[in-house]
């Protein structure tokens, strides 16, 4: 059973990898139905090729179980555990076509999510010793795996920013001019928002921050500012907000910008280009020659 | 109209794009519905942040297309095409309100589709001049996305391998260790697969070339060889069959592979591992402020 | 165009009524088609046949254009207003066999909406003047129906409560129970939770309110308390936390509590126990008979 | 096992469930992922809070065991069964997270349908005593819930009407208009239908059904009638076709309009206006607190 | 605008030729994309190879629309219609890749729906001069395809059976083995089903219908009787319920079996085997060579 | 559990059968619950009525355990196998209500399955002894069921031909038009087709077979030539390009087309005009009187 904190519900998880099933094997696996006998069993261990950390593993598992429900999986690594190259993660059980019909999808799920973990992870120890300042996602996922780019975030000891568009209020520069200002954009989510929701106004530049606090603002993005104006940002706000540092973010900044004591650091490419985390499934096979 | 070839069909656009939509948008957008009135109007220019190749912009425009119909789009450059940084790629003009609410999932699609085409125009680009050499895909793409992702690399110049486990034969070293040997796998593979389709063999080795060539392969896959070996198969090839490098490709290798006469390079980092394109949505927005 | 603040995005409105119209139209309509030519034109008025406050007419007219994308529609008034019995909605004009035969699936979606949207219009209504306590819905909504139902709640002058389990924090008797006490879940919560969600925890008396606001919570939901506890409550509170009266809510309750100066008031019976608003379409048919 | 004739079918019921379990649990639930160890164990009663009738069951399972499929549920009441208030209808057992996590989607569905199937109770109850005569819903359903309501309403010991448009004739007004008559629209709909399907018309007055029954009608729909002329349309008819009441019925009218002789009641408020049942889950979960 | 009574409605129509689509075109056109220049136009023109009676032309139309919509189509001949070999259905005028990419979904359906039409057509004309009896389809109907095959059958001038389970009672003999009897079977079919419907009880011999129609049945379906059995039932029957020939019909008992005066004969072979109409797109198409 | 190379993957399969039963069973079966008592057992044998080669058992069994999971299926013979008039297919253990309600839906795929399979097992035997010319399917499918039916052909020992327009190049007349001739049209899709595609080129007689042969064709499509022509076409051809026979093959001409040499003979008529096996489902019900 997955930890739900550090994955996706099984019914979401189980409509994806039907999703990527039909793409990939709706139609058939001539290939393996050429090479391989109807009840050749065999077994496919993924392995770690590099230092990463778990994520999708729900989503591995669903792949085998919905191509065969008679698999059996031993998980060795959960969702959130770093894992050294060479470890195994889990070993599938079953017949051999079914873990060979499986695999692509299995693997293009758990590389991207591992992929995703390990990167946030990166930015996570990147932090200064002791920092409690956030890693955040944001809303540039890859369009229908959102659900399991946030969880891998999670999994790489990333926090996640708001969901969707409804459920939080983030003020941005052309909602600003919109409203003609940051007050009354400000004022007019507050009255509309749930009250479940802070108000987050992104700023550009200082006397943006200070408009935005003195509004009623609870968190303000610091959109694309340096190191230095995120500092004077931090000495100015006095605490009375949460602060977001956001834009132009790279691993080198992480450190410095969480000893500046900002909140949350949201970073993008989490999500939008991330590198897939080498994993490889190797099989073990017994030949299932013409005669047999 | 998308050029079909560099593009993928409308309805499968707008089916991908309405699951990414009520994945964002599906519940609302609190804060553009309290900074907008309805009935502004505005402009949003998608400009090139880097040079790129243009791919996605069926899906772009898809996007805001079903947040408000009544929207107006121009298009600067189409799919395939080379953008410069600073460049626009399409103005739409509309509603603010749709404007903003398509806002992400527009980029998240586009800025994704342009990065593998990006990419892949890299890799083609590598390639030493004049040669015919391939850049191709391969099943490592985006569960949910493959269509989209395939459609980038054509974008990008290079060239599609299978779609998935039904459009072609692709024998792999578990196959063959099932089969009981290259023989027998593709004789089993050539005796059951559609016609229509060639039979490919991936093999470790110079024996396994030769082996796949005697038993009747069309295409072989030299996986994980360095340039020395590859230019041996090529010579021991002796053009009978066509050749495919792939596994452990980076763009460094491309030049001399391509000399060396292989007919296909396959580079699953062209989907698996995206580098989002840099592209911003530009607004001009009226204000609307709340006595309007 | 509808206001989106006022209603559901289109593409969302189009799916659910084209699952409503497989449901009832799906395999035809033998009464329409015996009996009305296939070229007969027609006019359907919807009128208000009860004064009511006016929700879900991009539902209702997505069932019309959705039978017959010819269809014509005159809006007389916008989902928010208020109408009184007599008055005309909307006029459609088209062919009569797809005005009949969308009639059921376009009423059934308006007047459940008008139906939450009224009821929403009471509540609010009977507040004392000038107070600012909202009044919002809850998750008790009709399953699949929550956005259009939410959207109706904003029609009649309501707020929206959190959309869904993730969007924010509400921690309720059985977290604090596993949790282990109203502070190890707040904190948790706050250490969990997306840095744009408040955290609001659920209290069953005056101890438990304080524990709550000395932990950190930001919004607190008296639960089941009556009006005096509730006066109690605001008072120890001092204006620190958001209080939200909530369980047992009846209509006459409404005023005294808003005096009290809760924040909001969360009423289940918005959505869960909705009384659809009367409203009638009217048509002016012509006759076609046989030898026509 | 579910009595289908009380109940849905089982791939129907997980079909919607899981449509209600994406809108409120497809991005995770922060709130119980913080306060509660996924390993802890807890057990979950459903009590009613009032008098009532049982349905939806096959809803609220499917809730628990599509977010956990090793939760276990014992039944103490079926669908159809008349509940105390106090007494539990089910109790499930299973991680403490699932249960929470399904908690409001389960209500949902299971407050609905015994809402629905209390009130049919009661107007079924209100008939004369020995009457046979039946109390049916309409096409005033909650969209998407058809078949939810229609089992609700005969797990209250009321009879479902046509289930959409194709399954039986009904000619309204409009139809007769359009057909220029009575006779015309009975005999093209006898033309047209199947062989199945009775006819039924409605009519406005006695000489309407007069004119109904002569054209060959087998069930008229006294639409608006009250309770004099139905006496008359009784008399009239001696029996010649069925005859079912509609329009304007309330609980009052019930009792006179089934020792008249009507065969059927058809009641819009049965579904178009529900009053969801009290019923409470009720919760024992163990604490766990953060050093467990 | 199709005539809704021989067809099916066009928000059906669209969602199955998307999934038909998707199944053919949904990774696009690798031979149309190579061949034929994205701008060049063309036209296609749907030819009847043998005399056929026309249905599906919606989904034909359906096909090319959603393709490219911005394909014009020209209506020769309708739904029901008889078009004779040689003459055109169609004309379809617009970008040629949309035309051949369309083609054989168009078809698909077009072939189908008009081999069923055409079928239906051959079983009813070989009625006996001015014979009422109906011809009717059974539920034998293509997985996925029933609305299709049901219109099909009405534009070949026969009629529909009940739509599905749901919407009429046919007591079948297995039905009446665990109803422990006729009788038993249809009293408490009436009992439940819905008073819209009619009662249909299959027999096998006389006395099942003696029985049958002593019980109450409105309909009886004569199930694998020859001629001259059938002739006993119709005078036994003295014209008290409705008879329905069924099982091993063929075209040549129709006109003896209509002779007969049964009412309605349903035919399973209308739909479970169908011989698709011949029908040819002829394109015209511009050369597009390659250096244009 | 299925050969995967005889049927459809086993997710596939479930998604068919649950659309096809909402089609027939969503709303319900009145006729079995009235006369079958909810926990009466039963068992139902599938017994083959004429000779037939199974195929769709997937389908058939998902039928009745998505209705009931409950239900024990025995299997006699597996898709592929020819079975006697007479001989049972399988036997279904369970509830009597489960059984009668997914009866209908199991036939339907079945019937249509086995229709295929045996067709094609018709043509392959028509073959000259030792021939090894394959018989293969087109893309002449039903909408929806190309992959049931594409099994359907495999299993009566056929092969398949490209899955869509995506997976093989097939150039036919108007391509050719378009593109400005054989030459081009074959180079073009060179150009631009994956390379595990063989290129297929249609041709109308024998120049254009040498044209194709020597523009770089691999298979050749020989339409509609008579045997004649054919027999040219394999001697000019000199086994330099695969030869496939297409259009207006009967059954009559597979004996003489099969001794001239050619690679594959195509048939639509597998697919696009199938005869339902005759299946019969023989029931043995317990009785359930009313006062059981």
């Amino acid at each position: 059973m997955i930890d739900s904190q550090l994955g996706i519900p099984q019914f979401v998880a189980e409509q994806l990898v039907r999703m990527a099933l039909l793409e990939d094997l709706g139609a058939g696996d001539v290939t393996t139905d050429a090479c391989v006998l109807p009840e050749a069993a065999g077994v496919a261990r993924a392995q770690a090729r590099t230092d990463l950390v778990v994520s999708g593993l729900e989503l591995a598992q669903a792949a085998f179980r919905l191509v065969d429900p008679s698999v059996q999986i031993e998980v060795m690594h959960q969702n959130g555990e770093r894992v050294r190259a060479g470890e195994d993660l889990f070993v599938a059980r079953g017949r051999a076509r079914g873990l060979l019909q499986a695999e692509r999808v299995a693997l293009n799920f758990l590389q991207r999510a591992c992929g995703v973990a390990t990167m946030t992870r990166l930015y996570v120890d990147a932090r200064a010793p002791g920092s409690q300042t956030r890693i955040t996602d944001t809303r540039k996922t890859t369009p229908g795996l959102r659900a399991v780019e946030r969880a891998a975030v999670r999994a790489g000891g990333g926090h996640n920013h708001r969901n969707d568009l409804s459920s939080a209020v983030l003020i941005k520069d052309n909602h600003i001019v919109a409203a003609g200002g940051i007050r009354p954009a400000i004022e007019r989510a507050r009255a509309l928002a749930p009250h479940t929701s802070r108000i987050e106004c992104e700023v550009d530049d200082l006397a943006g921050l200070r408009e935005a606090i003195e509004a009623g603002a609870e968190i303000v993005l610091l959109d694309n500012m340096n190191d230095e104006t995120v500092a004077e940002a931090v000495f100015l706000n006095q605490g009375r907000v949460l602060l977001e540092a956001s834009g132009g973010i790279t691993l080198e900044r992480v450190f410095a910008l969480s000893t500046l004591g900002v909140y949350a650091i949201s970073v993008g490419a989490l999500t939008h280009s991330v590198y897939a985390a080498d994993i490889g499934l190797d099989f073990d096979l017994p030949a299932s020659p013409v005669d047999a």
